[in-house]
């Protein structure tokens, strides 16, 4: 199996019938396409991608699902944390991205990943599916952990409880004492010192990306006729500050993606419409508001 | 001369004169006055400031001056970033800090800092002064720029062409190849190689600090009353977005703050109250928002 090409086919499916699916559950808004492609810029860097981008639905606010291709030479800084090596390495990496900001604040926001790298000889996958919730619904926590969790047990017991650490430690804000949402999992680097299990990886990666639509729309369908006001839409805005901070400050995707070069309107594309900063936020003792931070300071088991 | 002093009093003095002058612009809201302390974690952490914060004034959405005056011992990655030496060195350091957010797209944001230094046995003054306004008013930029220019003339010719180029140079999002607003005046690290002329430097930075006000005030009484509407509005959240940017990814005062267990709520007061980002929003060719863009892309001599 050429996993270049395993990758590719499967991650432009994925957005293919992700986006089918938040269309059809969005009911109002269409997403846009734009194809774009990046020349060899003498830099040894090239490649493309189709960013499709929803925005104003009737259940989604932004809706980011992004399929990029790149190959390159890695910056020696990049190659030295990647590959241990002090120079520059080619590298190869193919992968979709979402995030999904709806309107109201009773509807989580949610993230997910899949990737495929190649650098010098060596590859490997990475990828995950977090969400970030603005008030707490336990059945739709268990829900989402449930399901990823499923899904993870087809192909190895040691899986779900590995990758929802990791997620939890990976979607962690230091200066906040916060985890940027309930987690989910999250796995980087799988197959790169095995890799005579990568074919087996590359299954499980599909299976997980499938499992994206039933883990998370269910809870669309139950909480987008869910009531809020006005107190609930700012506690959102404020909170989708979190998710600026996190994405900006510590997210490795990110940073990547802007120092290779990357084309920065797709990925700054996971970043809400709308956003809130005020000075000090107060919470109320026992409030559903207190509730969240509580679970972002102590994170639960959900499944 | 105790540097140590001199720089608390001067620091705290510019405080309360900016922001009784802003205050008094505004006259509409008060600075909210938040004392806060941090006891020596065992980290060899301690210290303390005021945080005074206006909201919702009459000109200003958001405003945040703070004071604060920390010590510690600096971890190894930035003992060695700042002063070359492979194990932790102890640190103090002192500064003020301003960030203005005005309601108006009309009036421009302005960010001032004035700090000085102790890592191990070196001390420097490092600070600057820069504007980032949403639309081009060329008799503004000039009176910023000239004004922070005939500061620096009274203590070093090279002053104003130095730093008003470091201030191009630091304020630049490379992946969006733009700087972040029309800059002024930013240096650092000034004494730290040439200790000998440690006095002479605080004067300097007394009197740059005392040129805020006249450089930035009569800006926002010449553009208060100045139309605006939905579009200028809309151009300004946007733009926002990119202060945000710029202030998450690349500032070395947040990335030293939050890296040395600064208060997040402190450091972070510099973000806009309302931010959006949209994917890739286009501007018309010839707009007044092209000529924003134009001037970031290729700044300018201004004074």
């Amino acid at each position: 199996m050429e996993l270049k090409t395993y990758s590719r086919d499967l991650f432009q499916a994925t957005q293919t019938e992700i986006c089918a699916a938040l269309e059809s559950a969005d009911g109002k808004a269409a997403f846009l396409n734009d194809f774009w492609e990046r020349a060899d810029s003498g830099g040894g860097h090239g490649g493309g991608g189709l960013t499709r981008v929803m925005e104003n639905g009737a259940v989604f606010e932004k809706a980011g699902v992004n399929f990029s291709q790149v190959q390159g030479q890695l910056p020696a800084a990049m190659s030295k944390k990647l590959v241990n090596r002090e120079e520059p390495s080619a590298f190869f990496a193919v992968g979709v991205s979402l995030v999904l900001h709806p309107y109201s604040p009773m509807i989580p926001t949610v993230h997910a990943n899949f990737r495929f790298l190649e650098v010098a000889e060596l590859r490997w996958f990475g990828g995950g599916c977090d969400l970030t919730p603005y008030y707490i619904f336990d059945e739709d926590c268990r829900h989402f952990h449930a399901t990823l969790k499923a899904e993870c047990e087809r192909h190895s017991p040691s899986y779900y409880p590995e990758f929802k650490r990791c997620c939890d430690e990976y979607f962690f804000l230091p200066h906040r004492q916060e985890t940027r949402g309930i987690g989910g999992i999250f796995f980087d680097y799988l197959g790169k010192e095995d890799a005579q299990s990568l074919e087996k990886i590359a299954a499980f990666v599909k299976d997980v990306a499938q499992a994206f639509i039933p883990a998370y729309l269910p809870i669309v369908q139950r909480r987008r006729s869910e009531p809020w006001g006005e107190r609930e839409k700012k506690f959102q805005l404020l909170r989708r500050g979190r998710y600026v901070e996190f994405n900006l400050l510590y997210d490795r995707g990110t940073q990547f993606g802007l120092q290779t070069g990357g084309r920065s309107e797709s990925i700054l594309m996971s970043l809400p419409s709308q956003v809130e900063w005020h000075y000090n936020p107060q919470i109320s003792a026992g409030s559903r508001e207190a509730e969240l931070v509580e679970v972002l300071r102590q994170p639960r088991q959900w499944a």
